[in-house]
């Protein structure tokens, strides 16, 4: 069997937004990486991920030189709507905080993380076997793994980042006494769906409703994404066409008569989803960045710009080590990553538990919630914190 | 045994804030009142009643020419301290939103308002025995009452109102079946203590701690309001003033060094809180007001707010109703009423889980609320939104 020995600076697991952006930044700062991912590029390509990215986001992916593709792509968004009692309250994110966010599928996003390190000649092997990281509390660990062309490799660096996602070998490869789970699991989940018809709304529509939680969202001129709140145990394909529209037009449906326009269901499926932080985010030699060091609630649209802004900061932190041959430097990126991790888990929390019908819920947490969102939209300062969340917080300052 | 059979436009059970303020709102518009409790002047004013006045709560007792005894004695409080991770972060009314509230204790408010009517010549029966209301659907509402002389009364009224508090007579004489009850039991309680010994800040402090929350409030130069979170059934007189102390200074610990200032605790007990909403507000010819209609945990200080709030509420629609002499104008009163009392409700609660250690919460709930509260602090909105709430929102346009 062929193999190869070979070294970098940072070995990086995981091709997703998280390890090609890291791979890029530190690209430009001159310093050299590697991505392994056992997924393959076609295989990430035809997954749908949905993504709304914050304004740092979109700078990040433009002014780095990633591709200028999610300026005439991406659909810029100045707010939502949020719906309760049968109306519609848009928060304008441009009037409260001179931001707006950018629809642009996440599968966009890597499609031009992986051009991007392609033409830059930067080394990332899709569709690898077998992947196992070693030696991780030494000066040298490994990323050992089989290419897919059966290639066996050993690939030392100096530092490694664990990129792999919420079910990675990275995390796991910690010792259980080294690191520490927080989580939370919600006792419902999404029914997603993806119907080809016209947009019925030019802006996300974020509903609460007695039936629970809905969410209109777009996806182009013809082709749209649906979710409503459902029991994790949901069926999905127990569901016609029908029956989805019935439910998703119920939980709408108000005195303003605004209703959805209809049309084919292509893809249904149940997204169950919960709340998780593994720290620190450093074990020894090793790194973990994005899901797989956290994973946020879909409601509030952070797991995407979590993993972008984890990158920022990892590649800061790295660039800086190297430069002062100093690993102590390593120890600021988890608490500087954390703040942001912590404040988004908790804005997360809260789209999610203010919108959704919450099993075992009295009436008074109905109505407490139905005074949480007219509070919300009827004041300035509620919605200017809300759309300062959504938009995402400028980088936390370096302590 | 004498008997008095008396009219007047308006009969009010309960001589708190919320009964008196109204009586006292509908003399200034010519209208007559007399008001029945069944406690003496003395037992209220015996007892120790916390307040925290919103600007328009202090704008009402001034600005009707009840007394300026508020703005002499009242201690005006320009923003608060939220203490987490064993620092503070004052949140700044005057600068975020320009108001502040005023410390002013409800049985001051009381004292105030008791005198008001006695000098206005109103007629207000304290130490009543027996008090019943009835005919409540018909449009000579009654309320039966024996006066501390021994007196019996039979007061026939147009309008009635129940502001007898969280255990009235009023509330219950409403049929089962026309009334709806909204509520959230907490987990907790508060230990409430008075203590003889300097401030310890200039502020009021909201300590959230793994401990549990306190509150570091202040009346006088001399004597100190505090409380910390503890179990409901936790036995008060079981405590040491050392055990007390301990435990409060181990709260508000910090690196900051901050400390409270000690001396004998001269009052202990277990303040027990829920949440409650009555609905409607309005039972034929009968209107509830204040606590008899909502209760609110004090974490917010809203309770005594919402009381005036009733009262000035039920003053203008009342006047309507009587100048119109159409009885259908006192639907406005409750709807009215109760967008402040749902958006009240939400922000006690807020505060409270915020700021409490929610028994059965994970490490994750823990991070979250501190999450949160760097949230809050580190944002002008997130600050904004919380001085808004303390501050009290603008009366609600009329729809």
């Amino acid at each position: 069997m062929p193999q190869v020995l070979t070294r970098t600076t940072v070995g990086i697991v995981g091709a997703g937004p998280a390890g090609l952006m890291l791979s890029h930044l530190l690209a430009r700062a001159g310093i050299d990486s590697l991505v392994v991912d056992h997924r393959t590029r076609a295989g990430i390509e035809a997954t749908n991920r949905a993504g709304i990215l914050e304004a740092d986001s979109v700078r990040l992916l433009t002014g780095t030189g990633v591709s200028d593709r999610v300026r005439r792509d991406g659909q810029p968004h100045a707010g939502i709507e949020l719906r309760f009692g049968g109306e519609s309250h848009r928060v304008d994110f441009q009037r409260l905080v001179g931001e707006s966010v950018c629809l642009y599928p996440q599968t966009d996003v890597f499609a031009d993380l992986a051009d991007a390190r392609e033409r830059d000649g930067g080394r990332v092997h899709f569709g690898v076997s077998g992947t196992r990281v070693v030696d991780l509390a030494s000066t040298r660990p490994g990323i050992l793994f089989t290419d897919a062309d059966g290639v066996v490799w050993e690939v030392r660096c100096d530092i490694l980042v664990g990129a792999d996602g919420a079910h990675g070998v990275c995390r796991s490869a910690v010792p259980e006494t080294a690191r520490r789970h927080f989580f939370r699991t919600y006792p419902f989940a999404w029914f997603g769906v993806l119907v080809e018809a016209p947009r019925s709304a030019a802006e996300l529509v974020y509903t609460y409703s007695e039936r629970g939680f809905a969410l209109i969202s777009q996806r182009t001129e013809s082709v749209q994404r649906m979710y409503f709140q459902c029991d994790p145990d949901e069926d999905a394909a127990a569901w016609s066409d029908d029956r989805i529209w019935a439910e998703l037009q119920a939980r709408v449906r108000g005195a303003d008569g605004f209703s959805l326009r209809e049309g084919p269901v292509t893809d249904r499926s149940v997204l169950r989803f919960r709340s998780f932080v593994c720290e620190p985010m450093r074990y020894g030699a090793m790194l973990l960045a994005g899901d797989a060091a956290h994973t946020v609630p879909p409601t509030g649209a952070k797991g995407l710009n979590l993993a972008l802004a984890d990158a920022r900061v990892l590649a800061e932190v790295v660039e800086t080590a190297l430069a002062k041959r100093d690993f102590a430097v390593l120890d600021e990126y988890g608490p500087r990553a954390l703040r942001r991790v912590w404040r988004a888990q908790h804005f997360s929390y809260w789209m999610t538990t203010m919108l959704h019908r919450l099993p075992g819920s009295t009436d008074f947490d109905v109505r407490r919630q139905l005074g949480e969102l007219a509070a919300v939209v009827g004041s300035s300062a509620g919605s200017a914190y809300l759309a300062e969340g959504y938009t995402g917080w400028p980088e936390p300052r370096r302590r």
